[in-house]
């Protein structure tokens, strides 16, 4: 095995920290070295930290010692899970002093300069990062995942391309796993749906025109796609269910557009990426799918699976998406990020000598 | 007190079942005197039924002894929650025989002679019985309620008539009680999402459209509205949540939309029927509600909750509606259609005098 | 009507206070006129707090403004429902400041001189409230209800006092509301058991022990059982599950047993106070009862269902006992305490003329 | 790889058999080529069978045929998940016609011919297969795994058996799967808990001492302990928590009591058996555990977790053991089971030459 490279989280304890945790245990690329939480935590060792989440807690993190969520001792790689409310901030100071951050966070998302990307949907966006470090003059750099339900919304109008999708209306069932820890309280959860979840539908609205956009010379142009969406929250632990109808602008029949699902493959198939799924998207031929309880960890949660495809009577088609919102949707998304960098030389690059601004995908 | 009327229940052991027999304990018009169920149960005293509602058990019903479903000792009036695999046949002998059969399953409702009533909504479509009794040649004859969530979303667009709905598409999360008993495997339902629903979405995409429609010397003349639906089922006992996007014919600012849901009331607000809630629609100005937990049992779980009114990007607006299934989308439904019957006088001249055929409401 | 009395509430915003104001609402001798908070809610209209439990928000309260928790302001009788963290100093502030304080708090329950009240338990204990003043020179006072599972438990002993119980061994399966709100997340409550519930099990093996105690002229001396509890909490919203084996000093038949259940009654029930149940305890007799969704509300959720009573093939029997634990378990609870030393006598005597001593029960 | 030995399973399309079929995908020693089921699915593809648990569907199986539950074309050794309303014949039968049935059915656990196994346990008790086989003149056999909750429990039991334990309270919080599919509905499962279980108190009450009793020239001496079993149902999917208070015949410090449990093991991790846990008891020291959400899978389902040890007021000491009730307590327990056969040589002499009666274990 090559070297790996030493990498570190910024917001270990939290539900998406812990799943970086779990996604690093054996990581052939990429060796945690470094975990920064909140004031509250740090100084304690990582194995003192109450681990909630459903893959069992890795030993080989207990021994690190939480850090302030400063960049002095961090390795040139980090991966972010901090809350929004210091994310901002944070991950520019990373930027500057020349680490190169993959963020999960919403805070940089929407800023021209940095990638907002889904390896499988828009690769090439990762070119914005020279740009981003041109521009702002950092040694580091930011990139970001979207938001959760916008991973696997956007995923499916990503097959949908040869189509032209256009107009969008989505309704989500959100896991509870989604809102973090403590997140939602069981009173308000068990038994009940929860017709609201803030700032979601604003992602959904608008995060997918930029990851289904054009990179221009100017930067990206939004894809000419109007999104309406309408979040709800169910008591269901992990996995967004995700109900789409869609107008597209060449009709096609219900069975090419399964096709297009079922043969849909980006670049992390193509360079055969650590954690890309075999397929990104797996089509479910039965009525009553996808379920979360039963497709969730479809290939270790990183596959989204489709079903219940049909037409609609308002637009062209309609049908049932769900995905790994923690894996899929937060944490698997920013190391299939991290790894598409790393395998298109970007990685290297950005961290070692800042003014090469060529990348290829 | 007037002397009550007698009345019955086909189908009386099961969840609908069980709440005719909770909304008949005190009613002032009502007195429930015969039950039938299936030959399993028939013979049986109704204390000996597994009461499976969380409205507690009346006493009054307990030494009722369960017919088979067989119209001979049967009073004039029955409700009827049978299953729809019997229910077709066993409400038509009931009919033949001078019945009038207050109906609950979907067999009969899309017949172009049998009344799909919701009062607040077409009280006048209540004609129809007069029509459908002299063609088919029956004493008795058949009123319908529509399924559950066609309920919920038809009372909304009736609201909405000023600005004339067009377009709608909606998204249910349904409740548990709406399969009935034992209905969905728990195994399937703790913390998952089922994302279909046999037949429940060609019945909201087409019910709506005969409640809408205009009532002419020809018949019932449907609306011209477009709907699509997604059906789910989420671990929730009562109350079907549905998120709506709709395309009014004519644009409306939100708060003309909201003042039109408010202010909506209808005949049975008029004539103070004994079930009829006070406002059938209310508004709650909450970012995060309606909730199940919260909103279904408003007003007996006889009113409708709707929140989250707002602008939609592709439609006119959206905006959430809550209903509770078994009581506003079920057995209440059917004895509001009976209070109606009654109040207007269809129940007396149905049962007495068949060939009177002028209804006025 | 004659006149009510004004009382208050210390704690208003929270679950337990919510069900405080909702068994308020139309209450016969107490008139709702002052509620208070912590200073975080404090100057804000009761109609801004968000309602969290399942009976809906009465409206008579909605322009009661929040006050500190300060007794200048405050009627003579004030229930509270305070977090044990303040509990403890502020009751005694009030009751030094005169006001009877009808607490549902942990902090004063095991203080000598503080009655510990179930009213069809151990209404003479009432009396303590003398020697409470008097020791502690207040002109006021506090009363106490038992822990919630405590409650039901020492409920089913009480009636089992003519056998004598000696050893008890007690496991809960507890419902989220007790934990109050925010209470549990959602993701550690969804799907799951939590086996542990902080100091629960302390409370359950000792407050009882002084409810079943005998009040001498040296105060109570503690009744001579011992109990060995197991605290759980499951995904249930209301109703605490106490699954119990008892063993007596003198044994009895399953059928003496459940007769001496079913016959037993008190105090409340003969003085009619207005919240007693017409039977404290409700034995049902399936197998599969008492369970929290068909039980829970009971009479109002003031009486506790017993089930499955047989033999225990360790100790003499055992048997399952329900009750709604923010209101039988609590709110209620207090209520019940406060309307005893009303129709006692204890209530007046108390506030308008401390030196009295004399209580008859 | 050595050659895998052919197996079978009865009653393949159930929640165990499914587990089966998971269990035995990669399994070194077996080759899963034939699998029954009732007459209903014979005939159809395995691929058909909609698939139930949470570990994904293995693909090897799809092409298998599903045969009618009949010896004829069946392997010698095979797996029975068959219902009890018809193992006890079936399971019969096939032992007449030479199979060898490792059964999870409770119809003849209690023979006292037939070894009732928890490898761990009581290893030694298979030898009663020779005198099962000779008495019933038997080419093939059976053997049987206990009840789920009763696997758990005697684990616990067994640790504990230098102090010998003599007293056991003991209250099971046992998972929706353990009643099957579809099993408990979902109305009368979310938000509730129904305390009963039928059959299930007296498994618990009975089992153990036969799994704990010592195997004489006459049989099976059962071990001299007396236990109170109360069971309830919550809605949790997988995974019984089970509540005990032990009293022991010899005194012990929680501290000897804890290390008993942490270095128990026993023949399957002697032999290495392929289905074995490195440590059948793991005990966490955290207050709030083991819980199911976070402990069930470990080691792959087939370890039991405990916590909470701690004092009892009444008995010794009381702790909590929480178990996958469908892996460990059932199709994982009569794999083990039949590991341990064929790895103690009882397998292929069963098989091959039934008058061979001497086993050593």
């Amino acid at each position: 095995m090559v070297e790996r490279i030493d990498v570190g989280i910024l917001g270990a304890t939290g539900v998406v920290g812990q799943h970086f945790v779990s996604l690093l245990a054996e990581h052939p690329w990429f060796r945690l070295t470094w975990i920064a939480a909140s004031d509250r935590s740090a100084g304690r060792r990582y194995a003192e930290i109450p681990w909630r989440i459903v893959p069992p807690r890795p030993t080989f993190a207990d021994d690190l010692v939480i850090s302030r969520v400063e960049p002095d001792a961090a390795p040139s790689l980090v991966f972010s899970a901090l809350d929004a409310a210091v994310a901002g901030e944070a991950e520019t100071a990373f930027a500057r002093a020349g680490r190169l951050v993959i963020s999960n966070a919403r805070n940089h998302r929407m800023d021209p300069l940095v990638p907002l990307l889904i390896p499988e949907v828009n690769p090439d966006h990762l070119k914005l990062l020279s740009q981003q470090r041109h521009a702002y003059e950092w040694d580091g750099g930011i990139i970001t995942n979207p938001n959760c339900s916008t991973v696997f919304l956007t995923m499916a109008l990503a097959a949908l391309r040869p189509f032209r999708p256009q107009r969008v209306l989505v309704t989500t069932l959100q896991a509870l796993s989604g809102a973090g820890y403590p997140g939602v309280p069981a009173l308000d959860a068990v038994g009940n749906v929860i017709p609201f979840i803030a700032g979601e539908e604003q992602k959904m609205e608008t995060e997918p025109l930029k990851l289904l956009g054009t990179l221009t010379e100017d930067g990206i142009e939004n894809a000419g796609i109007i999104i309406s969406a309408q979040a709800t929250r169910v008591p269901v632990a992990d996995g967004h269910t995700v109900a789409m109808s869609v107008l597209l602008g060449q009709d096609a029949a219900v069975q090419e557009i399964r096709a297009a699902f079922e043969s849909w493959t980006g670049v992390p198939q193509q360079l055969g990426l650590p954690t890309a799924p075999a397929r990104p998207l797996v089509y479910v031929d039965a009525d009553d799918r996808p379920q979360p309880k039963l497709d969730v960890m479809r290939d270790g949660g990183m596959a989204v699976t489709i079903g219940r495809l049909r037409r609609c009577p308002l637009f062209t088609c309609k049908f049932v998406v769900l995905g790994h919102n923690t894996i899929r949707g937060a944490a698997g998304a920013a190391l299939l990020n991290a790894e598409l960098a790393h395998a298109t030389g970007a990685l290297k690059r950005d961290v070692v000598q800042r003014k090469q601004s060529k990348l290829s995908v």
